[in-house]
């Protein structure tokens, strides 16, 4: 038998408010913008707390209905019509409910499953990888698909400007907020863009991880243990290994050569990294498609917000990878696209 | 075409420590003896923190991982043979990495697919109906499945017996720790049981949540906010009609009578609750298998300890029928089982 098709029918993305830029950093938490430009290389990103006040203006259910919403409405498709929602995060507003389930209320989605993954920059291929799944299973005939993070609780605005180290600034600077979405369909309608195959491997073993990002309960909430660690070294070792392996992977699992790519969407850790990551990948006809510098390390977004440039972008017959890499436990992950 | 049959090769489970009853809770935490027997009808359960010393001695990843190499070892399974895990849970020990990635690598699972579902008392079953979308697609042969919850970031430790009202004190009473872990295969092993059916449906569209527990970041931890909270009238009143419903579905689905069902795994809310949904389900010859009443509430491991206690007591040919109802925003769920 053949394999049912499993087409991209539409996405959709939101990011809250106006950019931040570096400026604006540099006179709110004490940010240094010249190392912000050099170090990390995001000029802005969008944030759902205002940090002028400290108000968290948006939620991730919020973000994440706004940017499900645009993608229905883009696909031409009613509530009714969604068979499954499966969304990533690694920011839930709360652990229970799952706010993939506050969406669907809010949308108007009932009698369905819905999935949300614990993810982060790998989650919003994982969420593809599912719910394609489920239409190659045919379980489902549509499908929708929602990654967004809101770092809100990660972040503190009650100090002076000047008195935190690079270590704490540096997530002011490459982390921003935002979601996106996108409606899978068993059949070939928008622009027809069909998904030609979805990888997404852990690939953790006796690796240590490079990012933790831990959460507090009732009890251990006035410890003054630190919430979130990056292992940079390790990251800007590793990712690009592993972004090279996914991009040669995919290649050869679907024939193509590595001259018939025309769009590559990188790894989106930060606009240095991944303009240094871009640069490694060796597709020589392939227009790059890198966002993270203007929105910031939006996590489980930042694959959608690419998918929605690649689409305005994309016009005629043609060829598309994307890759993330999820340094926390070491995922390399990737979608191919392609339009006949 | 047939779709491909999927089974259950095994189960393997973990509890944490020695069964804490009535009397050592009246002890350490001021909990009123017969108060707990009464309106709780739980007379233990297993926890991962040491409430005379509030030391945490067991993580989730700890009690998942043994869970999953029980249920390895059952099917007679090498890590190497696992195409994919997939885990449910409402506590994560981290944000990230998601702690499926911590158990494989434990394990020895890598190169493969993993998914973590923020999910609570209906994750099992939504993991299960992920495992299994995974062989019907025929992407897997063999689909590593778990289940756990922790609650030690819950619960505080340090105050005075009699200290706490019986609303903050019911957690202790309700709630346990454990985890329990599958394997799903494309082949008739193990004891032959096939899995008819998973149904797995969001109901909330304009329900409010009957349960909702919060995390703190690093920004919002000094907060009073209080974490848990249930809506015990919602989840008396929802409970039992969302479980008769999915009972129903199911035989419908099946085509099965309810004098064919064999055995029975209602919901596990607490020890009297699961009696009285028990009761309302009308499966005149089936064996309940409660489990809650001795383990307490541990979400996402329950289901994982009645399929370990349907193991040892199923004998021949018959059927088997597990619910799960999730009242956080309201989720129905169910597994029908069949040996033929």
């Amino acid at each position: 038998m053949t394999a049912p098709s499993t087409y991209l029918a539409s996405v959709g993305t939101c990011l809250p408010g106006d950019p931040v830029d570096n400026a604006t950093l540099a006179e709110l938490v004490g940010v240094d913008e010249s190392w912000a430009d050099v170090f990390i290389g995001n000029t802005s990103r969008y944030l759902s707390l205002d940090l002028a006040t400290g108000q968290v203006r948006h939620t991730l259910a919020d973000l994440a209905a706004t940017a499900a919403d645009r993608a229905l409405v883009e696909a031409g498709l009613e509530p009714y019509e969604i068979d499954c929602v499966v969304m990533g995060t690694a920011t839930p507003d709360q652990l229970m409910p799952a706010t993939v389930n506050l969406v669907a209320d809010r949308l108007g989605i009932d009698n369905v499953p819905t999935y949300q993954l614990q993810s982060g920059c790998a989650g919003a291929v994982q969420a593809m990888d599912v719910a394609r799944t489920l239409l190659l299973a045919e379980r489902c005939r549509t499908v929708l698909v929602i990654g967004g993070d809101v770092c809100a609780k990660h972040l503190e605005t009650d100090f002076e400007p000047g008195a935190r180290t690079s270590a704490e600034l540096v997530n002011y600077v490459l982390f921003g907020d935002g979601a996106g979405a996108a409606v899978l369909s068993g059949e070939a309608v928008g622009q027809g863009i069909e998904i030609r195959q979805v990888f997404n491997r852990l690939v953790g073993l006796g690796r240590e991880p490079g990012q933790v990002v831990d959460w507090f309960g009732l009890g251990d909430r006035h410890s003054d243990r630190i919430a979130v660690h990056e292992d940079y070294k390790a990251i800007e070792e590793t990712v690009p290994a592993l972004a090279q392996q996914m991009f040669w992977e995919l290649l050869e699992d679907l024939g193509w050569g590595a001259d018939e790519v025309d769009f590559l969407l990188p790894p989106q850790l930060s606009g240095r990294m991944s303009d240094r990551i871009s640069v490694g990948l060796p597709a020589p006809d392939a227009r790059r498609i890198n966002v993270v510098r203007h929105v910031g390390n939006n996590g489980n977004a930042l694959p959608f917000l690419q998918l929605a440039e690649l689409l305005r972008q994309w016009q005629g017959p043609g060829r598309a990878v994307a890759i993330a890499v999820e340094s926390s436990k070491w995922i390399k992950s990737g979608i191919a696209l392609e339009r006949s």
